[in-house]
């Protein structure tokens, strides 16, 4: 027999920052149990103060090093932090791997600071079906600030970027030319860029090919235009992070003051309930006609039969008549 | 004025061979123009033979050129070759960046092959949407293979796994241990493993690495097992391409004699068409009361007034009623 829920009690406590209750609402949301809209009604009144920061990079430029220095810096400063750490292997292992999730043992005993894993799902609503709920939690647990943290480009990272206040982008020294770097669209999205693992060979370099980039590729925000800085950080030795979190706070400020913040937070919003609403018309696919409809026309589109547009608007039309 | 389209006399050129009707047909496919439908149910009868083949591995790995060599490869053995090259970096550029494109030059002016870089867009349709798009044209421009490559880990690997038959996961020796190898969730989605600038230090103790680690993790297919094959390239100077070709062909006879190649392309097919059916259901959010529904309930939802799955039920009942 499932555990009963009492969500009210749930909320009050995580709230108070026990760690177990906010642990236990994340679950419930993550798992889109049967108590995910009472919960997400109860965290909606106590939701919209976290500043929420996206961290990303490819792998091995030290993500997780720095986003444990990061907690620290926050933690001098009084804030109370969440992280999330969202990694695109789980939809294929069913689990995400622990290795470097050890580097944030240094905050787990630290009751003011929230840590969590998180699972993206193999399907199309992705990272942007969960991590916004467990983001709402950990808001509406008081968190002053919400570290996403995610591995490598791609979907993950558009993911990322839409979610967050300000995006961190990562990189080190010899991980690749400056023409990999663009090639993974890494210029467009950071508000602020950091070289980790600057006491190695050739970090002024990579910090200047980047500055050159960054000066080529600027777009204006709502008639102004931010300068993303680049700083340069030894994470392992928590070298520089000051410098970041005051990058990100100059990023905060200059966004708030032009309203770009405010933008920023109703996209996020708007791709929330839009993947909510999919989600919602893609679970009722798989219901209709006893769950075969779908994998009938996947298999006349197979034998060349039909196209895909074709079968998607008779998807469309059985979905209508159910 | 728009030029008129022909669109069966595209496709018949295109089964000629002929690279401009090809390029024709995918720009009709890749922007969703007026006549996608009927580029698509022109297509539809001719679909079906292309053997699929998709590259992946982190930035640095060599991923161009390995697929310019391995072009060069299947071009000795007679095949006609298409290549998607997809970069995610482009939702937010607009446009590919054409940087290590050059290194393909090599096959630009051979008739019998068909080179595409592909834009996945800033939503979530992404690759899902466009990419099968392009593959069904090149497969009925008669391509024989079709080699789909895509930048880094996360979403647009995800795709790409979901779009071939087979998928070449390429590493390198020194980017990174072990653990960030399968965090990044190579592991689970390998058919066949590269470990390409074999001539470096530390190629053997990465392939050694990585047949341990495939040896732990490997799961039954249809109650068969598939163990992939690691094969040690130095693709610049096509060192091993032929041994890469040869694992390619025999993984798509293994999965042709168990019905796994079936089963691969029905899913394909699964999820092209949902991925149609939710773009069309997509579009119709943006026009409910003329664009502002979605607006409206996202600001609500950053002023914690409603919940996101409250303002999805709203839209939803919105869409209902136009």
């Amino acid at each position: 027999m499932p555990r009963p829920v009492d969500v009210g009690d749930l909320v009050s406590r995580a709230r108070e920052g026990q760690a177990r209750a906010v642990a236990r609402l994340i679950s419930l949301v993550e798992d889109a149990s049967p108590h995910l809209r009472e919960v997400a009604a109860a965290l909606a009144p106590h939701t919209g103060r976290a500043q929420v920061i996206g961290l990303t990079g490819s792998p091995g430029v030290g993500k997780s090093t720095t986003t444990s220095a990061l907690v620290g810096e926050l933690r001098k400063r009084g804030k109370r932090v969440g992280v999330l750490a969202v990694d695109p292997s789980s939809p294929f292992s069913g689990g995400a791997l622990l290795g470097d999730r050890v580097r944030m043992q240094d905050h787990a005993l630290d009751p003011e600071v929230f840590i969590r894993s998180m699972a993206t799902r193999g399907h199309l609503g992705g990272l942007s079906w969960a991590t916004p709920q467990a983001l709402r939690v950990l808001d509406a647990a008081g968190c002053d600030v919400v570290l996403i943290e995610t591995v490598g480009v791609g979907q993950s990272e558009i993911d990322v970027v839409s979610l967050a206040d300000t995006t961190v982008v990562l990189l080190a020294p010899g991980m690749g030319d400056g023409i990999q770097a663009a090639k993974a669209g890494i210029l467009e999205v950071g508000d602020v860029f950091v070289v980790n693992k600057a006491d190695r060979d050739g970090a002024d370099r990579t910090v200047r090919e980047l500055k050159h980039m960054i000066s080529l590729g600027r777009k204006e925000i709502q008639g102004a235009m931010w300068r993303p800085p680049v700083v340069k950080t030894v994470a392992a030795r928590a070298e520089g992070i000051d410098l970041v979190a005051e990058a990100i706070d100059a990023h905060h400020g200059w966004m708030a003051d032009r309203g770009v913040l405010e933008q920023r937070r109703r996209k996020r919003a708007e791709s929330e309930i839009e993947a909510i609403a999919l989600e919602v018309l893609r679970s009722r696919f798989g219901d209709v006609r006893g769950g075969t409809a779908l994998e009938q026309l996947a298999k006349r589109v197979v034998a060349a039969e039909i196209d895909p547009f074709v079968a998607a608007d008779e998807l469309l039309a059985s979905l209508d008549r159910v």
